[in-house]
């Protein structure tokens, strides 16, 4: 796989592109060139050049990259063209969103269990899936080929979940707890830290106040 | 104020700095030197000395930082020694969840209204706050000094009520729509493409599985 190295700088990118080629299909366009590309999504079109030749380049003519083909590639690249399964560890408002959010599914992301500790949970259903008490968990990833596990119980248990989910398969963990992970090498961490991102805002807005 | 033309990637880094600061405050702790931060925060020391250089150093001394010091004034740096008042669009789950977030409150981000077109959602309520119709949103951004809003409606709408937005007032938007704003200079735009992020996680498990 020629994806070997490749920074996650332009791991971060990838997905952009993907969302931009996939409305661009939808909109019937077959082709476009680095320069369009480059207009739409307001980077340069030697980043653009740059980033697919991590990937070998999609073979751009002189007319352009085919949408259809691009689109598709970097789709197996972001591994979407196989189906993961993944569980959600707390039910509280966060989870059940990432729960209803069909958007996963249609990218192959399917939404297989979901699990919290308060016991008036326990049994509700969210999207189809029961709320299963936290101490099936260690089962349920081992019986249901569990890929990866989302995240969004309070820091305080986050850790101990997480060490949980890795010892029994889990191979990635979407982190929406507001603490870092320390796992194993070869488990992938996701951190979205919504506080931090907020506060990222309020530092430019006072910026801006300032100038 | 020394933080003009800091980098975004150190901006970036600054909720994480205030977030394992305010643990080891509440721990007890009122000392550390950038030595014991970088083992903790798994940074280089050198790091943590360049990001708090851009801030003038906060005075570190042979025997390290104030840690009550130090998180103060990164939380001055972060904007967090004031209130910014702000509002939900969209009455989703997801908007329920931040709307329900009460780490936000704590950090100052004060929850003020919530905004959704679906007639069955206006009138409900979310932790004291009551869901009003999309056509009130110019009114009440004025008159209650929104500062930031939270985009979480589908991108089929979203560029349309951001213009809204900006056109009244609003300084910051943080947008989980799916879709990238194009806003006016001085306008501040936090993306959070939950979508992207899965992606990103799914790559990186395909890049193991190869290895």
């Amino acid at each position: 796989m020629e994806s070997k190295g490749i920074s996650q700088a332009v791991v971060s990118r990838l997905p952009r592109y993907f969302r931009y080629l996939g409305e661009l299909k939808d909109e019937g366009v077959e082709r476009i060139s680095s320069q369009e590309l480059s207009e739409l999504m307001h980077v340069t079109a030697s980043q653009i050049r740059q980033d697919f030749n991590n990937f070998g380049g999609f073979g751009q003519q002189g007319y352009g990259y085919n949408v259809e083909y691009l689109y598709k590639e970097i789709g197996k690249i972001l591994g979407l063209d196989r189906t993961h399964n993944f569980i959600i560890i707390g039910a509280g408002n966060l989870g059940r969103a990432l729960g209803n959010y069909l958007n996963f599914e249609r990218r192959g992301f399917l939404f297989k269990g979901m699990f919290d500790q308060k016991p008036e949970l326990i049994g509700q259903f969210v999207r189809g899936v029961q709320v299963r008490p936290m101490s099936e968990i260690e089962e349920f990833v081992k019986e249901n080929d569990i890929e990866i596990a989302v995240l969004t119980i309070p820091k305080t248990g986050a850790v101990d979940v997480a060490d949980r989910l890795v010892k029994n398969g889990i191979r990635a963990i979407w982190n929406f707890a507001h603490v870092d992970l320390n796992v194993p090498d070869g488990i992938q961490v996701e951190n979205v830290h919504l506080s931090d991102s907020l506060m990222k805002l309020s530092y430019n807005i006072n910026r801006f106040s300032d100038n």
